[in-house]
């Protein structure tokens, strides 16, 4: 491809490519787990501990696409950066999930939904971004500038816990 | 990105996000249920209605990256606006299998897979559009066109029940 | 698109596209098979035979994003044609791997993840693609004509069994 197109989307595609890695690990730590079980098959019940590893590993993967989604949607149809950096994000509180998931015992349950707050804010750039394509088709009018400016600004605001 | 490959992806765009909410309304059910649940750990067994509604949603999330292919795939190698009129049906036919599912102990069983007209819909307008393109590179012949013409009017098919 | 745009991932497209149908058929076997269940919900739980068949679907779905991430990391940003030869033997090793979880009970147990030669060379494609990119933004250097012809000589070695 053209080095432009592609410049368009190397944060995105890096960032999607530290999401597969961190798969690849989930699912391995499920492999190693499955491997203390003494069914022939692979099972998808067994030890807690090989349960609470499988079900962790699931849940992320529920949600896997619906977030490659919104990286994509926001990044492509609003503004770059803020989204890789969003998607970064993501990567790091899925993390502390899966690792808080299996040690879960003596904390409060993690629920089924994780990382809320930056799947939002993915879903609102990229709401923005295509109601913003139709408002330029529409009423010619063009406030993408000004929504990568708020954007930009508010991405910070993940960093507080 | 410029706006004119912006344009061609537009509306999959828009249907995407839809789905994807879609996704997060699913989890939100699967959240609501999984509250009720005495278990500390998230399981995937426990009441009947908490398993009926992981299952549905199960069975979404097993069907929606084939779907978000066939999407795609219809719409840029063939037609954007039947790709994304065939993916809102879609969407529809998955709220009522989703909903059915809930409900379904006094009607027949829902299977696993939902929606075959559509996605086979998608898929034939995918081959199409690959076959046409070789078909271009091979022979120099282009039927686009009658494709498009095709599928444009087969699309309304789609909304027989 | 224009065409050459499409050209671009038309092998990609090809592959995905049969990836799908392969997606469609492991879950037509699960719902061939959840026929003969006695329950009324489609259940994830039954008959032996049953557990196998919705247990290899499930593997082979929990891996597709990945998959699919690899292979258009690897052919948008490093070469086409090598991935799509590689994501073409992922599916066969796919097939074989469905096929031999429904009969494994005499032979050793098959894991969780499969075809990680294959995913380690698609992953290893993306990242000298992406690292190549930001070599040229940073430092003005392009190795990616030595690192395609380096993938399209190794692609071969993925024959071996």
């Amino acid at each position: 491809m053209e080095a432009d197109l592609l410049g368009e989307i190397v944060l995105l595609a890096a960032v999607t490519f530290l999401s597969a890695l961190q798969n690849v690990f989930f699912a391995h730590k499920v492999e190693l787990e499955s491997k203390t079980q003494n069914s022939k098959c692979f099972q998808r019940t067994g030890s807690p501990a090989f349960e609470k590893v499988y079900c962790a590993n699931q849940n992320c993967t529920d949600a896997y696409p619906t977030f490659l989604v919104g990286l994509w949607g926001a990044g492509l149809f609003c503004s770059q950066a803020p989204a890789a950096f969003a998607g970064l994000m993501y990567l790091l509180v899925r993390q502390k999930y899966f690792v808080g998931y299996l040690g879960e015992s003596t904390q409060s349950t993690p629920g089924y939904i994780f990382g809320k707050r930056i799947i939002a804010f993915l879903f609102i750039m990229y709401a923005a971004g295509v109601i913003n394509y139709f408002a330029i088709v529409l009423f010619g009018t063009d406030f993408l500038v000004h929504i990568q400016t708020v954007t930009k600004a508010s991405s910070a605001l993940l960093l507080i816990p």
